[in-house]
């Protein structure tokens, strides 16, 4: 491997722009300094300019949902157990991770490679806080967190696996985690986990409105129930003036609402400044196309990677973009530019990121990817050639 | 790379069997000529000896229904044009076929080369025969097998794109195609396209019977409609004792029936011995296990890749099992061995292909996967570290 890990880059030569143009892209101190025409003749390549000889060059993929903690990699294959309702699949996750055995800093560290080889950049995680397990998930990722922070971004959300109402000291548990340093406060069916839509949503928007901190609730409630539910959590959002910090993960519900339905909730959602994240699953999936249209912001996560939940994934956010393309039919080379926007500028400005991008000043967050364009890319999720983070080597292939 | 493509391989070292033992591998004229218990002390590792280290050995992957002829892949990139009808469809890509310019062989060699690398080892081609391109893509891809006799194994479709009964001189044009090569034919929703379910049933089975082939037919048909040609289908193949030798793709009527429509189709199905290809679309499509539950047989196929009917795909079929497994909700650990079934042993069988597997005496066909075992392969589908046709290389990763 020519590139050793952590090497600065000063040069990327001859990269393709997710706009076509070709450019020599200059880095310095983990920034994008400047973009120039491709020099006529290379100048030799040293230890600190790579050419990348036309490949396609994007800023660093964002796998805006993720469950870091759950991840059965690093251990041994565990076999899927069956479970059909959200409790029976808690009550089995709960199960498994008491004999799984391998500690969650070392799991949650090998789905975070994984993550990197595949070209993400910043990711957002749940962490469970639940009455069985506490805060210890929490304070191993604030561990992995630390252990990759010059290698990948990491935004915590508490999470109340095990409900909020229902479950006992889990408010109490919520507020300590956000004291310990999560960035985020999360939420699971106010309705149909909780059956106490007011009195979770009082709980997770009070923690929010107490500590300032955004909110990613996840929502699988179908039809009307789910929507009504959407548009409570953005009238909670506008009141307390939380624009643009607010998401529902999932929401399955905007899938399955007639024209007069949809459009009202997509109205509040986007008056309101509240995000939707989808991993385009196999049934219902909110419609991306026509959330945008409404002015909505939605964006994309891997969900769950090879845990209680399911076997499935491998973290590749190319791969999800094309997942969910082909779910919502983009077939056009615009909406295969818009699919990628949902793993990157879309997620990007739902966590918050700044300094993201392309242009000059921007973080040198970078993925080269084997693909003469960003149709391509999304297409047909080819390899990544070279992966930067804050300018350094975090991945390079064999032959980049 | 230490493996140049075509090199003889003696000996696998250390493999993982599908059902999980560990394994040498003994190889030779392009059989598999025995199976070992990993030797406790391994051989020097030589030119024709490649130690897997544990990784999975499959037996090549078998893709069950591309379109070769159709392929961007090799040109440069295409934009997709919209159009929702199959006729549009079909007029757009006769549109794109005249003006792309680099000749049918060199894509389908693309295309090929593509599917080696991604463990392939068979796999069933359509190609369109219609009165405006008239015999040349067979024609072209018949060099292409010719080709890769050493490394890929092919069969051809007559593949009438452009309808047979209401396409003028396309019966003749099929007829001419099994003459001159084609292994199968083809069909094309004999109701919604041709508005003639039995006089284009009348042709396609009545040029089976007289050059003794079998029938891979589209139907895109949906509900009652498509059941019916099913139905019709398998009585067909029964009455001509075609058993075995009958495919329907994509058959997305499957996923819409009633109990009671579903149960008499799926009945007929399996006791004519007629199989089902799909490729896990985003809409209806036939329910895997519930048509093996029948007794019909169930294989997968990547369909269209980077083509004038859509820019998605890779050719990559444990991806296209994990897509399948995914939109029918296999996640046990039997249910993803039954999901690599597909694009492997009822792939292989569907196909009529002899000496498929990994027992004594079946061809060196094998692809080693990096991977602990099948459920993760298909889970995950990661990186296809050394694939062998007949015994040779075809394709290795640079470290294997």
């Amino acid at each position: 491997m020519p590139l050793p890990r952590s090497t600065p880059v000063d040069l990327l030569l001859d990269a393709t722009l997710p706009d076509g143009r070709r450019a020599d892209v200059h880095l310095r101190q983990g920034r994008i300094t400047a973009l120039t025409a491709p020099a006529p003749t290379a100048p030799p390549v040293g230890g600190r300019a790579v050419d990348l000889g036309g490949a396609l060059l994007l800023p660093a993929l964002v796998d805006g949902h993720v469950h870091l903690d759950k991840t059965f990699l690093g251990a041994p294959w565990q076999p899927h157990l069956p479970g059909s309702t959200i409790r029976e699949r808690v009550a089995a996750e709960r199960r498994l991770r008491r004999e799984i055995g391998v500690p969650v800093v070392e799991r949650a560290s090998a789905l975070a490679e994984l993550l990197i080889t595949q070209g993400t950049g910043h990711a957002r995680s749940h962490v469970d806080i639940d009455p069985d397990v506490g805060l210890d998930g929490l304070h191993a990722l604030l561990e992995v967190r630390e252990r990759f922070r010059d290698r990948l971004g990491l935004q915590l959300v508490a999470f109340p696996q095990g409900g909020v109402v229902t479950a006992p000291g889990v408010p109490d548990l919520l507020d300590q985690a956000l004291r310990a340093g999560a960035d985020l406060i999360g939420g699971l069916d106010p309705e149909g986990f909780d059956g106490d839509p007011d009195g979770q949503l009082d709980v997770v928007f009070g923690l929010a409105e107490r500590h300032g901190v955004g909110v990613d609730l996840h929502l699988h409630d179908p039809g009307e129930s789910g929507a009504a539910q959407l548009r409570a959590v953005a009238a909670r959002t506008a009141a307390l003036g939380l624009d643009g910090r607010v998401t529902v993960s999932h929401a399955y519900c905007l899938g399955e609402l007639d024209d007069h339905g949809f459009g009202s909730t997509a109205q509040a959602l986007a008056g309101a400044g509240v995000s939707i994240m989808t991993n385009g699953p196999a049934g219902p999936m909110p419609p991306v196309l026509r959330l945008r249209e409404h002015g909505v912001r939605v964006f994309a996560g891997s969900d769950n990677i090879r845990d209680a939940w399911w076997p499935y994934g491998n973290g590749d956010m190319l791969e999800r973009a094309g997942t969910i393309g082909l779910r919502d039919d983009l077939m056009t080379d615009q909406e295969l530019h818009t699919a990628l926007d949902l793993a990157t500028g879309a997620a990007a400005g739902a966590l918050g990121l700044t300094g993201y991008g392309l242009s000059v000043g921007d973080r040198a967050d970078l993925v080269a990817v084997a693909a003469a364009g960003v149709p391509e890319a999304v297409a047909a999720h080819p390899a990544r050639l070279l992966v930067l983070h804050a300018g350094r080597v975090v991945h390079a292939a064999d032959h980049p």
